[in-house]
Parts: structure tokens; C-alpha cells; sequence
């Protein structure tokens, strides 16, 4: 009996590291963000029954498969290791929960609309472009605080000041943020800016610093992540190369010094055999 | 006669690599092209017989030079390798072919719009520009990709919940994609966002959510390529300049060991020849 | 009674050294950043006395603290030695001021919003962020005058020759900049074209260069300041480690030279010992 | 009398090199600048009697300060060798000619906003930035008439297709490309689509490609420039710092060559002595 279910786990391991296997997995996810675009259309009532039952047949799809790679796994332990996995598990899961409430229709559609995302976890290079756009969170982390910082100072400025002029945009601080930041994409901005400027004459500055503050804050932002790509790609090459450039010229400074203090010994030896040859 | 016709195709290479020849080439590239842009003006009957002829000439005499061209070629099958002589050619050969109908005139114009790009295929520098454009696109199709999955789940989220709120912008998944571009461009988003806030007060993080998304990616995006211009630009130089930075301290380090243990054997009979003295 | 000072000193420095300490201090500081963003909105009169209350505690804690810092120094002068200290000082005494007066209230609550900077001061990692910014600034200050003479001498042309066109764009100098700044923003700038073009049809010129320039020069700082900012990076980062590759390679260039003399040395003496044995 | 022409040109050259002269030089270009501005509000007529003076006396001033100028070169010639004075000659002389006439005061008005540019050339980190930035204009040549052929080819398609549409956005190639122009700058260019779009319903790939295929080419130019101004940079400090890191390193190599040489010879010489010894 042991026997026969390590055989059964070889058997799911080569169907899960069969490339023929991913294609098809690949396939039924386009399929599956195809039905979800379908959804939208206004369609026939039969067409929606035959949608209705290729949606099932893609959800039943996906638990059969990912419970294939979870028994191939050796412990279940080891599948919920990898963050990829428990990303899949999640919105597999998710798509199937509401699926026997028939009232919550939508939010079942709108849960079925994740599974799209299965696509950047089962293609290697999308995987690796998120894993470095991940990376790159961390930096930028204190940018925001600092953006928030501004955007919260000025919507505070904004609302005592500019609340009696217009309540729709400047009602409270959290519409006086959402209206700042409709001034930084530059949408209109000039018709709030002429509402409040004919109150006071002097609120251009306001919103002209604004734009400047906030422009230069994401111009470094910008930049940050710039370099920080730019070292993990040095880094990178490094480790690849070996030791790189820096690696190597450190290894010649140091081996320079060796030779040096040999050469040294040497001198004083020759000089003694000159002396008394 | 076999003589004969040897010495034509010398000709003809003689002429293909003339310097006044190419720029009385695109010298009727620039005339084509002024012809192209004058016919969207309203023009007197008599000026468009005029054009019309001048237009046929311009086809006759493209038609004329890519055959020297070809026959400057030792085989037809040689000139059709460059792949900017395939463009040329198909470009030649779809402004030729319906020039003969009268009815579908529109299609002919359109058609002869695109000798404009010989202009591109016949200056070495754009030449190579655009060369170097097309090498930066394998590294934005995953990003694209990416991009294509951000946009479909947002238009398909979009559509399934603003399709009440409005039929014009919402309509179906295609519409909410487009809907989503002008977002991202900020043309009037705030109207497409005070709309659906009405109904839904939260759609806002929708909107900005996605706007942080696309943001984000196609600022990485804009690195790779960067990167990736830099890192090319940065090994033609190697390749122009023989070994290049990294090449040198290579091989100063690789002689740098041979040239130590050749020290320590002269050190050791340094060191004999100092004992028996 | 000296000793006793002394010792009260210490339990100062300890107090505002410790993490706890500083932790509380950035909680009183966002509790503050949330009563200025609740002051914002409609509040029932019973909440707003509780907020005065609130207010008035979080001065008197600011004052405390600030107190604090001053007591823990040696002299007060060290204390303002330090730009954020200065900072600090400065926005606690401005949120100090106009509490006592009952007229001026929106003064007094305007200048209470910027105590929420002063998590800038207290957060290190916006400390070290801001200055870095600041370090930018000079850079910046010669393209900024470039940029402002481009506008000024636009500004002037188009006030002279549009001011009849629409007096509110045009009226004056410091109105057309306004203007232009919103023609760099593309914020309805064909509006305001369209609106010329139909006076001096050649006024599109006028547009197109001006966006052209200012594109132009703002391209130039951006790049100014990545090259200024990965500069002084690569700077600290051959602080970091010593020398650095460049301080590497020198050091190995001045030692080969001694080492060559040496080898000269060397083989002079061995063809003198090889001729004699 | 030869001796009198030359002490004062010593006269002259002590006065041009002078710093305070030279401030004063910037403060009566400030000065003109501020009369410029003051020009487009509208004044009481006896202030405008003293603004018409005091242009008269700047004009004067400059003059003097150019023919100063002149006269501390040795020959006029050298005079106009150097860009900059040439810039500063044109400017003085196009605001002093139509002087004279009173009937076309704008354009005498219009050519003295000009003076504002003499800041550019008598402040010298204003003229080594302006400097760097003409050296940038050549690498964006190509990229600029690429740009041109798919504006002009876009252009051509548009005004051939949706001429019957909308006269005014597409009436001819002119029209249509300054239309595109506002399409790339997204100023409500979804009106535009929207237009079309309900004619060829198709027309939004027209729109999107072009938006795309403008937005590569111009981040291409934008790199272009980033490396360029890079690399001129980096030539800068190797020339400023005698040979650079790429000096050194190959300055290594050959001198390793050649002690590599040195050291066989030695070692066969010590083979030698070993041997007889």
C-alpha cells in the first residue's frame, strides 16, 4: 500500500513538471479570463447556461490541479512553503467558496476575476518581474510616508482655508486629499485653482508648491528606484561572474603587497651574494 | 553576352552605391512625401492632374530603382536576405498594385502614405535608431504583459460593476479597457471617478489603485529599457576598444599569478645560491 | 545642589534617549496630525471641546518635551546647534504663540498643521531622506533661473501681443506666466491656443517652442540631479569601503612603479653577479 | 598719442574685468528686465514717460557697455571670435534699431524683451549650462525627424480619413499634425477619438498606436541624452583627474608586460648561477 501511493506521487510529480501539463494549465487560465470577459457582454440566455457550465468545469479544473500539486508535494507542509503556491491556493479557493450561494452572483464573478492572476505565477518570467518589482517596495516606503506627509499638511491647509468656497472638493481633509490629488495628475486643476484664487488672490502659490513639492518628492522616488535596480543588477552580475571587477582588483592590490615584500627579501639576498661574489 | 550582361550589373552596382545617386533618392522620397501631404489640401482640378501625373512618376521611378537594385544583386535571392530591402520592396509593391483601379482611390493613397518610411530604410542613421528600437522591445513584451493582466482584471471589475452607472464608458470589457487607458492618461479620469463614486463612495481606491499599478509597472519598464541601452551601448565599447575596463584587470590578474610563482622559484634559487655562497 | 542638577541632567538624557521615549513622542505626533485632520470636518459642538482639550494637552506635551531636550543638554547654545532642533523649536513655539488669543483662531489652527512635520524631525530615516533632498537643491538652483528667464521673456511676448485677445490669460506679465505655467501642465492649453490662433495664426509657433524649451531644460535638470544624487552615492559608498576601486587601482599603479624600479635594481646586480660567476 | 590709445585700453580691460562692473552690468539687465515687465501692466501716463526715459538709458548703458567691450579687444575681430559677445551684439543692436521710429513700437518692444537673454551670457554658470545643452541637440536630431515621419505620416492618414468628420481638427496635413500634437499632450484627445470612433470604429487603434509608437520614440531620446551627457561627463573628469581609471588600468597592463619580460630574463640568468654555483 505504501508502495503504491509513493508510485502515485511519482505519477504527480511528472504530470506537474510536465511542460505539456503547464501549456494546458496555461490554456485553461486564458480560457477562464476569456469567460470572465465574456461575462461583460449582454449575451443570449442560452449562451450564459453553456458559460455557466465551462465556468464550473474551470473552477472543478483548477481544484483537481492544484490538489495534484499539493499530493505531489511530500508533506502538505512543503506546497504552503512557497509563496507562489499559497497565492494559486488562495484564488482557487476563493473562486470556489461563494460558487453554491446563488444570491451573491457578483461577488462569486468578481472573485472568479483573480483567477487571471494565476497567469503571473505560473510564467516564470512574469514571476521574476514581480519578484523584482516586489523588491523594490521597501525603498519607497519612507518616499510615500514622506508624500503622505505633504499631501496631508496641504489638504489640512486646503480644507480650513478653502471649505467655504467649495464644499465638494475641499469638504473635509479626506475630499481635500483626493482634489490634491487630482491637482498632481493635472486633471482641471487650473479651474480649482481660479475658483479660490478669486477669494484669495494669493492661493496660486498654494497650489504651485504643491505641484513643485510633490513633483520633486516623486522625481527622487524615481531615482531611488532607479539605482536600487541598477546595484541588485550589479550585484547580480557579481555573483554570476564570479567575483567581478571590484572582486578582482581587490585581489590584485593584495597579492601586489605579497610580491612587493618578496621582492624585498629578494633585493636583500642579491645584495648579500653581491657583495661577496 | 554573358560579358555583356556581367558588365550591366556593374553598372548597376555603380550606380546603387553613388553618393548623388542615394541622395537623388531621397530626394524623391521628400517629393513623394510633399506629394502625400498636399493632397489633403483642397486643390484646383487642373493642380490634381497635375499631382496625379507627378504621383505616377514617383511610382515609376521606385519601381525602376528597386529593380537596379535587384539586378545590382549577383541573385535575386541575395537582395531579399536584408530585411530592409524586404521593407523597401513591399512597400514599393503596395503602392504599385491598385494604382490600376479607379475605384478604390482612398486605399491606393493610404497605401502610398507609407513610401514616407523609405526615408527611414535609406538614411543609414535612422537606420540604425530604429534598429536599436527594435532590439529595446523583447524586454518590454513580459512588461507588457504584465500591464495587459492589470488592465483586463480592472476592466473586467470595472465592467461588472459600473455597467449600471454607465452603458458608454462601461459597456463591455473592450470599452472599460479604453475607458481605463484615458485613466491612465488623466484625460477628465475625475469625471469618469465623481460618477461611479456616487453610487459606489470607495470606487476612488479603484481608481487610484490602478493608477499606483500602471504607474509602477511602466516605471520599471522605463528601467529595463534604460538598463538595457546601456548595458548593449557598454559592450559595443568593450568590442570597439578590443578588451575594454573589465578585459585589462582580467588579464592583469591571471599574469599577476603566473608572474608570484614564478617569484617564489626564483626565491627559492635566490635562496640556495645565497646558502652555498 | 550642583550634583543634584547633575544627576536630574542625566535622568534627562537617559529619558530622551530612550526608545520607548521616542516612540510615544511619533504617537502624540500622529494623535496631533489626526485632531488637525478632525478639525476638518462638521463635529458636534460637545466633541469640538473635547478636541480643544485634546489640542491644549498635546501643546503642553510638545512644550514638555521640547523643555526636555533643552534641560538634557550641557548648554542651551548645543541645542540649537542642530538644524532640527532649530526645527523642532520652531514649530512648537509657532503652535505656542497664538493659542491665548481667540481671534485669530484659523491662524492659530493653521499653524498647528505644521507640528505634523515633525515627524520628519523624529523619524531618521526621513531625516536622512530630506537632507538628501536638500543636497539636491543647489543643482537645481541655475536650471530654475534658466527656466524662469524662458518664462519671463515668454510671458512678455504674450502679454504684449495676446492681452487684447483675452485680458484674464494676458492681463499682465505675472498673469501670462500663470498661464504658461498651465500650457506646460497641458491643462486645456489648445483652449487657450485656439483662442490666439484665430488673431495671429501663426501663434501655434509660439506654443510648440515654448513647450519644446521648458521640456527641454526640465529633461536637462532631471538628469542634472540622478547624476548629482548617483554621484554622491558612489562617493559614500568609497567612503564605506575604504577606498573603493578607483582609490584600489591608484594605489596599484604607484606600487608597480616602485616594483619596476626595484626589478631594475635587481637585474642590474644579477648580470653583475652571472658576468663575475 | 599711441601710448594714450593704449593706456586706455588697459583702462578698458581693468574696467571689464572688473566684479563690480560686472554686477552692476547683471543689475542694469535686471533693471530692463523689470522695466519689460512693467510694460505690460497698464499705467498712468506720466509713469509711462518716465519707463519710456529710463529704456532709453538702459539702451545707452549697453551700448557704452558693448563698445567697452569692443574697444579692450586688441581687434575688433577678436571681438567677435567668442559666440557669446556675438549674442550680446545682436541683442544690443536689434533693441537700439527701431528705436528711432515711432510707428512700430510693439516690435521695438517685442525685440527689447531679448535683453532678458544677456543674462544667459554675462552670468557664466548660466552659459556652461546652455553650453551643455546645445551639446546635446545634435543626438536628438534623428530622433526629432523620426518623430516627424510618423507625425507626418499619422497626419496624412488622419487628414485623408476624418477630413469629412471634423474640418477643423483634420482639414489638412498642418492641421492634423498640430491635432496629433494635442493628441500626445492628452489634452482631451478622448474628444477627438470619441469623434471618430463613432464613423470607423476602429479608429481607437489609430489613437493608441500612435500614443505608443510617440511615447517609445521619445523615451528612446530621453536615454539618448541621459547617456550622452553621461559620457561627456565621464571624459570630463578623466581629462580633469590626468588619465581616469581606464588610464591607470591600462597603464598596468603594459607596465605587467614588460615586467614579465624583465622577470624571465632574471630568472634565466639565476638558472644560470644556480647551475655554476
Amino acid at each position: 500500500m505504501s508502495i503504491s501511493l509513493s508510485t502515485l506521487q511519482h505519477y504527480f510529480i511528472a504530470i506537474r513538471n510536465n511542460k505539456l501539463f503547464e501549456f494546458f494549465v496555461i490554456g485553461v487560465i486564458l480560457f477562464s479570463a476569456v469567460l470572465v470577459g465574456m461575462r461583460t457582454y449582454d449575451l443570449h440566455t442560452r449562451f450564459q447556461i453553456i458559460l455557466h457550465f465551462l465556468d464550473i468545469s474551470v473552477t472543478v479544473f483548477f481544484l483537481a490541479e492544484i490538489s495534484l500539486r499539493m499530493a505531489a508535494e511530500k508533506r502538505i507542509k512543503d506546497f504552503f512553503r512557497q509563496g507562489w503556491n499559497v497565492f494559486d491556493f488562495v484564488i482557487v479557493m476563493a473562486s470556489l467558496i461563494p460558487l453554491e450561494e446563488s444570491q451573491t452572483i457578483l461577488v462569486a464573478r468578481l472573485l472568479r476575476i483573480f483567477r487571471v492572476l494565476r497567469l503571473v505565477s505560473i510564467i516564470p518570467e512574469l514571476r521574476i518581474l514581480l519578484n523584482a518589482l516586489i523588491k523594490a517596495i521597501p525603498r519607497m516606503g519612507y518616499v510615500a510616508l514622506l508624500m503622505f506627509i505633504i499631501f496631508y499638511i496641504y489638504a489640512a491647509f486646503g480644507s480650513l482655508l478653502f471649505k467655504g468656497i467649495n464644499e465638494v472638493l475641499w469638504g473635509n481633509i479626506s475630499i481635500a486629499m483626493l482634489t490634491l490629488f487630482r491637482v498632481v495628475t493635472f486633471e482641471d486643476w487650473t479651474d480649482v485653482m481660479y475658483e479660490t484664487n478669486e477669494v484669495y488672490p494669493w492661493s496660486w502659490i498654494y497650489y504651485l508648491s504643491f505641484i513643485f513639492f510633490t513633483a520633486f518628492v516623486f522625481l527622487n522616488m524615481m531615482i531611488g528606484i532607479v539605482l536600487d535596480v541598477m546595484q541588485t543588477e550589479h550585484e547580480n552580475y557579481n555573483r554570476d561572474h564570479e567575483e567581478g571587477e571590484a572582486g578582482e582588483i581587490h585581489w590584485l592590490r593584495k597579492h601586489a603587497e605579497e610580491m612587493e615584500t618578496r621582492l624585498m627579501r629578494m633585493e636583500k639576498m642579491l645584495e648579500d651574494i653581491h657583495k661577496h661574489s
